[in-house]
């Protein structure tokens, strides 16, 4: 008994033909970036929790608060970290620099101070870039207690000398991590995994960039039928993926597909990151859908082999986990000059990159739905085609394209590849060959195998 | 016990050394060409038969007459199609067209149809090549009743208005559809298919170039002698292999490779078209023959990866039989301008391009014969080839090379892979490699492993 | 229970960390080939004696003498070859060409002659080299009775006519084979098979600087912890190693990886022969260190294909042995244009080049050492590093690679593949991978499986 709907292609390009037709999500992404940007985040705390309660309404999310010191395979959830006030005056009694003016003024987990201090002692907790004296650096401290402010490079040099005070006013003690997730559900209980991490302060491309244009796919998942369930985490880097992780341990064989989606505002070219093994139908995917996307505008999309190094991938392509994630972003890993400081702020973000970057993001889980194994019912020579009207005209795609599309798609269907393979070795779009075989499957020349028909389980 | 021959190398090239011996025999497939050129041919009739009486002159062939209706696969044996007379007269009473003067001047399977038409009227039913006014194109519509007439673009513009007399006498009602098959056997019944069509009226390149060659080949084939057998089937396209595979579906299994042939005779690159895997024995050799094929004169010969459009490849290669068949032509598919129209005539063709064509159709078919795993019987460091007379030149090839062909059968001849697989990582050209081969065999030093001579069929 | 040694890398690096370390035994070695140099060797006779002699007093080596007429697959050895003395006299009495003078000037294996001949009859056994007139040519006959003397072109040219008196005071009877071994005993008996060929005469590249860096490199071997133990031989070219593997043949089992090493000197590119299938680890192990050598001065180091022809790599990868055996030479087979001359002296070798062949040598046999396959023994997400120290820097690698390479060895250790692969895929120096992969499990992060730990055999 097959469990699968019919899930006709296109799924989402029904509504977003192309990226220009994301425009409008991705200017509500951009301005709900506007409104989330000063908030402070971290791996723990309230700023977290109340970006979580504004992203929830656009779609709806389940909270999880794991207590601090839970096991997390080798690691451990640490002490969550909220800040009132942090500032220091100069000896004038001047504020020189003050948490209240901008979240990266204070390092990420700075412990409880209260003092006077001199110049020198103070430059200790200090840090600037000289070579952007304009920009705000951002730093953390999880793991070594220590507190620390970062300033412009141009303020630190015109301080005084004499004494300083020092005020850190934040709590470092048990708590709990925050996460959310969107469970969007499909007609199977196949999976696919999406995560953004949460935990960074006032950055935009990095990551409010993320979080938004997540939860605009999610929402618009939530309106198309599904073959495939859609778990979408919205947790910090690191040890809000471990935590999931641990979590959701013997749930994990559910995950055919993942997606780790972070830094999709900066006007960089588009890029995929393959998962572990580079073989993963999300990997054939990602290469298809990008090589396809020519916006015209902007650089050419890329792929780039897997490192260990990046975000959550680095957890999901752990290899006790070695799970089938991806990665989707635009310039990562400090590639980009404004990179965790000031600089990546919502001016450095643009409608045409985020629409572009959730086109790609929608055009990948389209392909993930539609794509499969199909067998050709009257496989001897050719059938005729005139004769049940597959030798005219149809729908978008140039009749040529579309008749050489049916031909490649009785010729393959053996049951031995997908549709993605057959797209791919006809150097045609998956769009145009998956018309062909919903059109040949309407006049029973073709039948769909789908993972989830076999009794027995085995994929093709 | 072994059913194999001993088959010396080299087979055809022992009198075609080189694509100039084959200057003789293209010469006399071009004169066929002329002779056969006016014949109106089609997918039946009596073209057909006419054609295929002046071939069996060459090589005797088998004929073959399927009853109109029969069922083949999705498809049936088309009603027999003939020509009296077809003609239209403008409104003086002058012969505008007349298909005494061209077979292409008639829409293959026209209807029957007598009567006077205005000349909007007739237009409907006019067909011509605007951008090569001087030319008649050909059009067929086999599975649409009508009645047409294919015209110079001059002519047609030419015609006053007034009422037109309309002559399409022919006959479309149950008859048969004919092919012819010659069947040269061999030591093994291990085949060779090789497929040329048929159907098509006065068109030279597209295909009396391709079945004069085919006709010689077999004529030559079976003046040598041979290991494997040969079927070598002169029948329409598409309906004509179709009706062949049904006719001989429970023997396909004894095909070991296969070649269509056609469109010989234009000057441009000989090409190869892969068999739908790429990794058939016939795609091995073809790409070696290829690769080596350099007549100094015209353009390289090329290989180029399946498709499934083309000629009857597209049968062979159905999911269904998926039979390791590849394709031989020249400019395949419309890659010359005067491909489907009254240009692709007699003075088309040129002899050095026909000769190369059958040259390299030898080739194939002489590496076919002689491949095959070898097995060094002294693999215990390297023999002394000096007391055997292997040091000294031999024949042909520079000593050089001979010696050098020799060093690679021993080495690589431990029962894994065939000689072509040796000589192609030899960079060596396969001749030379088969005549080392055989000169090793004669001193003792290695043996065959013909497929056919496993009792228990396992072919390496 | 493990029989392995703990095998800290670098073993000859912890001396020789780059080429130019190597020079003081590339100037060791220089100097032995000069005084090498002037002996006669064949292969037999007591020339090669008095080479392995010297060669025992830089490394201890085990003689064979193999009797002549042993049977050596579908060889035997030869009687062995002396020369006491050889001359020509002119008609004048003047001596024209003496053996005393060059060992190249008496055709190796010149069977006993002592008469008078005519110039026109003496010619019929002189050989020269019209295009290097000063250089005298290296000539054998081994297996063809005759005697012949080889001159400078210019000395040949300037004979007068007349009556010769010629002197061939050879001895060729039953005697021995002398071949010797250095066997370097490691914690396994896992083997490593090193061998150059003794065979030449007067000939400086070819090969008195392959046996001079050899013993260099054998006495080296000699002085490190091992875990694999080395079997290094010093033997005639052909006739040697067919004797070498007929004596050892139930022991080749034990031979993991193998070396044949030979003209080392000349100042051409460093060149990596792979073995017969390209996919041994000293295949892989070569690759790697050759890419990575760069010593900025001279040509880059190449890797080139298997062919069956060259050197002893013919036997060992004949078919029947198949040994995973490759090849390091500099300008092997002809490729220089002092090949077997006398141009082929001293002068033409420089320490640079030497020192280059053997500090390559070296990096081969570190990395065979080194490579293992590694298990991840917290693989579930990343361990944290932070706290186990592995993020500071550490050594010589730049603290960025030395972290990278922590979390390419973590990532990639699931027991699939081994060390070098990781290097690979990470595009890393073998060292720094090997360097973190100890760091690793000195932390207990990492466990090594090394293939002799395992009772079953199965290696990874």
């Amino acid at each position: 008994m097959s469990t699968a709907v019919s899930a006709p292609f296109p799924g989402l390009r029904a509504t977003f033909a192309n990226p220009s037709a994301c425009v409008p999500l991705a200017t509500a992404a951009h301005e709900l970036v506007r409104e989330l940007y000063p908030i402070c985040r971290s791996i723990t705390g309230n700023g977290v929790r109340a970006t979580l309660d504004r992203l929830g309404e656009i779609v709806p999310l389940q909270r999880f608060e794991v207590p601090s010191g839970t096991p997390v395979f080798d690691w451990e959830v640490p002490a969550e970290w909220n800040v009132r006030e942090a500032w220091v005056r100069d000896p004038s009694g001047r504020k020189v620099v003050d948490f209240a003016d901008h979240s990266l003024h204070l390092v990420s987990y700075s412990v409880p101070f209260r003092g006077r201090v001199s110049l020198e002692e103070l430059k200790q907790h200090l840090h600037s870039l000289p070579q952007h004296p304009d920009w705000i650096p951002y730093r953390t401290s999880y793991y070594r207690e220590y507190w620390g402010f970062c300033m412009r490079h141009r303020d630190l040099e015109r301080l005084p000398p004499g004494e300083y005070e020092v005020c850190v006013d934040t709590t470092l003690q048990p708590g709990h991590l925050t996460y959310a997730e969107a469970t969007v559900r499909g007609a199977t209980d196949r999976e696919v995994l999406i995560y953004t991490h949460t935990c960074h302060p006032s950055l935009a491309n990095d990551n409010l960039a993320g979080m938004t244009l997540t939860a605009m796919l999610a929402r618009e998942l939530s309106r198309i039928p599904r073959r495939l369930s859609y778990r979408i985490v919205f947790g910090p880097g690191t040890i809000g993926s471990l935590t999931w992780l641990a979590a959701n341990e013997t749930e994990l064989k559910r995950i055919d597909h993942g997606l780790v989606l972070g830094l999709l505002g900066d006007p960089g070219s588009l890029t995929y990151k393959e998962s572990r093994n580079g073989t993963a139908m999300v990997d054939r995917v990602a290469r298809h859908v990008l090589k396809h996307l020519d916006t015209g505008t902007g650089p050419r999309a890329r792929v780039v082999e897997f490192e260990p190094y990046g975000y959550d991938e680095r957890q999901f392509c752990s290899p006790g986990f070695d799970l089938p994630v991806g990665r989707l972003t635009r310039s990562a890993n400090g590639a980009y000059p404004e990179y965790h400081s000031s600089a990546d702020n919502p001016d450095l973000l643009t409608v045409p990159a985020m629409a572009e970057s959730l086109y790609a993001a929608m055009c990948i889980v389209d392909v993930l739905e539609a794509n499969r194994v199909c067998v050709n019912l009257s496989p001897k020579g050719e059938p005729r085609l005139g004769k049940r009207g597959l030798y005219g005209s149809l729908g978008g795609p140039p009749p040529g394209e579309f008749e050489n599309a049916v031909r490649w798609v009785l010729n393959q269907s053996d049951g031995s590849r997908d549709l993605l393979a057959i797209a791919d070795r006809a150097a045609l779009p998956f769009e145009v060959v998956a018309l062909a075989a919903d059109a040949l499957e309407k006049v029973g020349l073709l039948r769909t195998r789908w993972p989830e028909d076999s009794t027995t389980g085995d994929t093709p």
